[in-house]
């Protein structure tokens, strides 16, 4: 049996009930180390605290190795119980449907234990999840690459009335370019993209387009460790949001499309008072 | 302080640990009975399950109790710990916003304690929850109501490759329009719309307004009962899955937009063999 087992956002303590007793049946534990790192992983005692409440090792499988050693976690899924947790849900922003596909076509038994993910844990600023248009993706810009799909992805959502949620991007043991000319893999620093970096990356782009899909004053919603005791979530404009410091990540970014009142009246709460 | 606090879709063991935590340490224990009975209260066990797991008794609160009582609720969540527990997520596909509205313009602190909705646990099917338009609700036709507003959104998803997810129709302590009139409510018994409902309802608006939106061989997928443990999810044509007996409620509908191979590859575990 394969257990993928979602950890939730905040830490060892947002596990179900459900998820914990799924554990502690495995004899092997991994845990998805490529986002999870920052949230569990490496905060002061984050990976002690969920061994000491699992009571169970938890071995680190990053991303290399869920790409290359997925046969073996695959093969003891076989004839034992193996979990392997992910922050947030096993089919949120990041996603396993992959390692689902390959076990269910070697006839393991998947068993998936739900949690909260970024998609539905940003209804907590009042806006509304059934009026979200398509997610997007901000990419870090690089001199020479600099994609825009998310701009007509926005300009349609807003079009519409509709919000979007912007996930932004995270690089995690990337090879520096310099290492793989070489063949032997040197890993970047981990990055992660603020909101200021998202928002500085989306008005250079409706400067270049012109189209107005949004601009400086559109209202958004900043939020960064969305889901822990320290989240902190700021209604604003952009230029608003673009001035303020929201500390370690993750972050992520809602611009608003058309908004009801009642949304207004929670949007409120965490409005930017500069 | 007023917890709100989500049970998660399926039993009492969907509950994260944060959540057992705060409903233990509360002087009382509301729960939402509007769209939750059937899941936890009219289940066999399923409120006396709960309370023997949590240690409180639960004050099951329908829509009028929220309604027209929550002014006791906050009052009382002003001096010592109240929760208030939701199926599913606070700020899921039934939304909990005005409750917290009203909290916190009394100067009432309030804790919301994330779990899975219906909106991220439709990602089990393996459509891609970033690859979803705008989210539609089907309402119950009747003799004179036929609105179809969702036609529209869904034209405009599927026109941009997106999925879209229906939910259904739930109808629980309505009063009959009869006793309105005689001005003592008594209430219509509970209705919840099936797959085969929603199909049908869909199709009849595709018959009047020919724009092929969507039509009878449109690739769908039908979920019961998501998130517990005799969940049923099935893919394949409207056609095909309007044969099929879902059997309990909840049911959700999602209409795919444009798939991808990885998405088929999960889709074809679910797949109509009819």
């Amino acid at each position: 049996m394969l257990y993928i087992i979602g950890l939730g956002l905040g830490d060892e303590k947002d596990i179900t009930i459900r998820g914990l007793e799924a554990i502690r049946s495995c004899t092997n534990v991994y845990m998805e180390a490529y986002t999870s790192l920052l949230s569990f992983g490496l905060s002061s005692n984050g990976l002690s605290n969920l061994e000491s409440l699992y009571g169970k090792s938890i071995i680190l499988a990053d991303r290399e190795m869920v790409e290359e050693k997925s046969d073996d976690i695959l093969s003891e899924a076989h004839h034992s119980h193996v979990a392997f947790l992910v922050v947030g849900d096993p089919f949120g922003a990041t996603t396993h449907t992959d390692l689902v596909v390959r076990a269910k076509k070697l006839g393991i038994d998947v068993k998936i234990v739900h949690n909260v993910s970024v998609m539905n844990a940003i209804g907590i600023c009042g806006l509304q999840l059934y009026r979200y248009g398509e997610t997007v993706s901000i990419p870090f810009f690089t001199d020479t690459w600099r994609p825009d799909s998310f701009y007509e992805k926005i300009q349609t959502n807003r079009n519409m009335g509709l919000h979007t949620l912007c996930l932004l991007d995270i690089r995690v043991k990337e090879p520096t370019l310099e290492s793989l000319a070489r063949g032997r893999k040197i890993y970047e620093p981990p990055r992660y993209m603020t909101i200021n970096t998202a928002i500085e990356q989306l008005l250079e782009i409706e400067q270049a387009r012109q189209e107005s899909a949004y601009g400086e004053d559109t209202e958004c919603v900043g939020f960064a460790r969305l889901g822990s005791e320290d989240q902190m979530i700021v209604a604003g404009t952009m230029k608003q949001l673009q001035t303020i410091d929201f500390g370690a990540p993750l972050h992520c970014l809602v611009i608003t499309g058309k908004t009801h009142p009642l949304e207004e009246e929670m949007l409120d709460f965490y409005r930017c008072r500069t």
